[in-house]
């Protein structure tokens, strides 16, 4: 199925790690339809990762990039609109880590060094990428930029440690920055709150299943899938979202709008 | 444009007036886009209207209705599953009045005779809707219903009176409804949050013209007009997406995420 | 314990039915902390009720009113400033009865005459009660009016049934009126919305036992109690949050912003 | 005026600059209210300030501490508990500033540099904090912790700059530890989201005067002062308030809830 949304649309996606990877699947279905673009990820990850396997089937270039290096980030816009001929009309920001999530620290003995690191690659790497973006000049008009995050922005899961905080601050910039994009670009900036998916990082979050099975019971509509995420985010991608800005959007099923539900209550 | 987005779909769009009004460009969209569908309005509405032509650019048939009827709304209903050949993809819910407005009554002097009438024509039609679609099970797995809303339901603006509480109730409506429609019958309800719109319902608001100047200062990309309403109104018709439910979309530029623009504090 | 936090000021308290409401303890502290008040019911309710003896206790008179008759809302108004011997400080609504609840409807098979007559007597007697307060000019400056209200409102809890649409229409009231009542009379509106309480009429909701239990194990410090209500209802009665208006107030012991609980979790 | 509204409990309070200072008047009232307290603040602040005086006023001892120290936390915290004579029952964070703003780099050309320094004092100081009274098992049972924040965590103000994104991850830290410190030590934690406010530093902000008349016309009961919230957090940290956690709360005369006033709107 493929619909011609993004026909002759340009763009750079970051943080395609395997084939669970949103990404991943966000790029194939923009391949599909249509657009043309750069993968990138961070040059550690694509050593684990398969990504030339993607970059192959999508016809794309594989620019390496640190998120947190701005010099990484300068190389690869200004790479990517050569290489594509043109200016970008869409990005996708999918990159999060905590190290004391990998760590094992609990939120209430944090190494703030950890913090620190947890945050740049989390929340200020989406910041970095588009003021570079925004000096380069690099987007064009009603291009869009779409970051994903998760609900614990909002609200409390106790094992999502200090990505809760990461993603909150994730989600201010791209209003803060949604902002003057707008204003001065026509760029529209929006996040993806989407269900807990098992992605390989996703994964790596301790009693993951438990609160899989959890989210899968209390969404009317069942968790939103990797596959599910990346058709969503075409619709972002597209012409026909243009005035759509500044905006978290849940993307989960019904979960942020239940308050419980028939399966939960009856364990009570 | 267009993308073969609703091919082979079905559908119910409530509230085509005349070419400002929303519906009727969702309705030319919808159509452009592949789908196939039944149009209904008040019949008070479809006296003052133009609705003929409207149903003859789209080759659709048009069965009057009372939204606030649930007599008329089985009619509707099982009428048009008969026409259309099959159950339902889609449904648009674009109605709304409030008698204290067009009577100049004050928020603090309602006629409660009035504000029930509002509260029936703009909100409870809503769920009467809903409700008829899921008794005659007319409703295909993974379809979408969507009604217009505004952002007077999360804060005060002071002329829009009483329409503020039945849009708050509205968008209830689809949160409670959407997690009965979602567990039983995988159909996803969502509102669409829209920027003031001069059709030809909004413009009777006092002080319409200054305050669609104001939201215009106000949005980093703009007031988002009828026809963006109608384009973004095809995503959420896609089947790109079906995990988006029990959502209150805002469709305004902008605007719901900034505290104040530039243009706007320049002037104190 | 006291503190003398409403010496002087002199009030109506709605929804005293028996030793477990609410606003039973509310006038219980309030009393104890220096406010002279009325006490209202409608007459059925007072019939059940023992609210004869909660006015020795607390030196009240008792006026019956239907909260839904304007002509009764006069007679309370006008017949309170005159017993207690000026304009009034506080407020407290506390009313809410749904008709399809209490005859076992579901919500996708209302009887909407009920689900008028919920409304009716949920939400609107909120606003008819504001509104006769404002045009007999009965409030002080710096009035605090609060309406009690429950989180369905945002999120949907299957059966709370339609007193979820009247609890988002109550909350929008509070914030509607409460523009026009701070501009012109200097007088604050919000809801306090709480924790699950085991009243008597809380415990008429179908699987209420369940829900408290849900509701204590996702509550960091537990479910607010009637009691803890009562106390939090006296800061917002105090001169202490003079420019707290328009919100709508979590207490719930951290329900709301708690996405899962190690409790619950385990469970799955 | 004054309740004994804090008799007996101690505290520590952070960040009382000069007598425009929120946390000043806090103090102050804290004081007249029963309460001990040590006062802190960051060591090139107090040369600035005349915080002495304050002390002096209060029977306070003065702790210089740079928040953004885990050491000095803990010398303070550990010092605090030995002069007061027992564990706290509550601590005021009133701490801010973002090195982009005073250096007047725009929010589309940060100085990440600037950006890691501002986030670290005026939010991560807020975990540490925390984490330091945590770990120390410094706080009473049903203590209460608030911080100060602004309502530029949730929609664009373009002068508030990169404090939008500090003021987003510092409401995030008071859900997140709010939930641990209300599971395992029955502590709350909330934050104050307050009307721009002219101190020594709030007026720091680049168009403040503007932004102030903005706000003030805007909000029904118009801008909370200084004072208002040093009253609002008396309640907070009083007994009346104890299952009120997690919570990010307007005080703002209802500013947050209004979508225009009919001052702002006879503009356009």
């Amino acid at each position: 199925m493929s619909y011609n949304l993004l026909k002759g649309k340009r763009g750079i996606i970051f943080g395609a790690l395997d084939e669970n990877s949103i990404a991943w699947k966000t790029a194939k279905l923009a391949h599909a339809e249509g657009a043309t673009f750069v993968l990138t990820n961070a040059p550690v990850a694509m050593r684990m990762g398969e990504i030339n396997k993607l970059a192959e089937e999508c016809g794309s270039e594989i620019i390496p990039a640190d998120a947190t290096s701005v010099e990484d980030l300068e190389n690869l816009v200004s790479k990517s609109v050569e290489i594509l001929g043109g200016k970008l009309d869409f990005v996708l920001h999918s990159i999060g880590m905590s190290v004391n999530v990998r760590k094992g620290k609990a939120y209430t003995d944090q190494n703030y060094a950890w913090t620190e690191k947890g945050w740049d690659v989390s929340a200020v790497s989406f910041h970095k990428t588009m003021q570079t973006l925004y000096k380069q000049d690099a987007m064009n008009e009603w291009g869009s930029i779409v970051a994903l995050t998760y609900m614990a922005a909002q609200r409390t899961f106790p094992d999502y440690n200090d990505m809760a905080d990461n993603k909150a601050y994730l989600e201010s910039i791209a209003r803060s920055f949604g902002y003057f994009f707008g204003k001065d670009k026509k760029v529209r900036v929006n996040t993806i709150s989407q269900s807990p998916t098992p992605t390989t990082a996703g994964s790596g979050v301790k009693g993951f299943e438990g609160f899989l099975s959890y989210a899968e019971k209390m969404s009317p509509l069942g968790n939103a899938t990797a596959q599910d995420c990346a058709e969503y985010t075409m619709t972002l991608f597209s012409d026909y979202t243009k005035k759509v800005t500044m905006q978290n959007l849940f993307h989960d099923g019904g979960f942020s709008n239940t308050g419980v539900s028939q399966e939960v209550i009856e364990k009570f």
